[in-house]
């Protein structure tokens, strides 16, 4: 069970290759230049390193949504062509679904946070909860799904939960000094290392989406964007 | 404050650009080839993408040991090559060190296990503790100090503690059985995404070490074998 997973959702360009519970390579780029000149360039190079058979590749899994809007797009663009290439199906894990399993395991509640511009922020509250057997690992639970608020909204969630609490993403380093204000719990921000996107970690929940049966086919996806786009919203406000 | 940090001590090579709170990049490959045919190309490869001046960079960090000897030499000798060129110093950070903090910020305790061969393992037992303050991060407190033992002693020392316990690195993999025997307190190994050694977490670390002063010439520097060579054991078993 082989897997190319991508991130274009934010800042970072990323993109890794999991094979069962091997993490065969993983790229991760966070650089002023936009996903369409880091993304391919990337995996081309990360393929050549780890001389990859496309042909033993079983899915490609994804950063769905939400995110940049141009960044999802160069994202399922490429998923989509090379899904229909290689006739394979696309994952599509939900972008901050990924982003909190960096913290993969933690006993706090963990709360990514991006940077959704407009004095937003798109977010959610995961937590992991240990499934029954001595070493069976941890299960993701939602307290409250992928959205796009402002940063009071989610810190006041954040608060009734009263738990200590740790923020990740790139909203988290924009927002530092307004949490400072905001938070009544304890909370903590996840160190440079494991606060950004990473396709290593999209990947990993992209073998278990894949047993479950969560494909779709490269016609069929399209990326998740909470929000309209400028130039629809600028519209709707013409008419 | 940048750091270039580099890990060759196991099965996976990695290169990480790490600029105060930021992952410039990373680039992890666990393939059948050697670090001498990797580790360069694969830090050219992320200089030239995130356009890296190399007069900008503070630091070189490396895994300095334990590990593979052919492995620990390689980055050792390009550190050292890289230092005396950059003129800049050498910070070496325990190799168990930096793969503990892969699970950065976890209550459980953290015993990383790298398979060192003759029945043994290199390994030791970490915890992270919060620091006074509402937003101020984890410590890493030592509990064993890496060492080379057998997988009953770790499991036995790990026991003793009486806490759940996360096991990560390679030989977690290779002693999944022997340890399902061996435990009695509940355990759990880090997924895919977090279970090997990444250059970042190695130059997040590293970033504090030299905060502290922590560094090196690169002509003092020298890795940490932990144990006596092939060779050398052999010599004197023949004198």
């Amino acid at each position: 069970m082989k897997i190319i997973a991508m991130d274009t959702s934010g800042l970072v360009a990323s993109v890794a290759i999991i094979e069962d519970q091997t993490l065969i390579g993983e790229y991760n780029v966070q650089y002023k230049k936009t996903h369409s000149q880091t993304l391919l360039p990337m995996l081309d190079e990360l393929k050549k390193m780890v001389e990859l058979d496309l042909e033993s590749v079983d899915a490609i899994a994804l950063a769905a949504g939400p995110g940049s809007f141009t960044g999802l797009r160069i994202g399922s663009a490429t998923a989509k062509g090379l899904c229909f290439a290689m006739d394979v199906p696309v994952i599509e894990i939900p972008t901050l679904v990924g982003l909190a399993c960096n913290l993969y395991g933690t006993d706090k509640l963990v709360c990514p946070l991006m940077d959704a511009r407009r004095d937003q922020v798109y977010t959610g509250i995961y937590e992991f909860v240990r499934k029954q057997g001595q070493s069976a690992g941890y299960g993701l639970s939602c307290l409250l799904a992928q959205c796009a608020v402002s940063i009071e909204e989610i810190a006041s969630k954040c608060n009734e939960l009263g738990r200590e609490i740790i923020f990740l993403g790139d909203g988290a380093a924009v927002f530092e000094t307004r949490l400072s204000e905001l938070m009544k719990v304890p909370y903590g921000f996840a160190p440079a290392h494991m606060n950004r996107q990473r396709a290593a970690a999209f990947g990993f929940l992209a073998l278990e989406y894949y047993r479950e049966g969560k494909t779709v086919g490269a016609d069929e996806h399209v990326p998740v964007y909470l929000r309209l786009s400028q130039a629809e919203r600028e519209k709707r406000e013409r008419l």
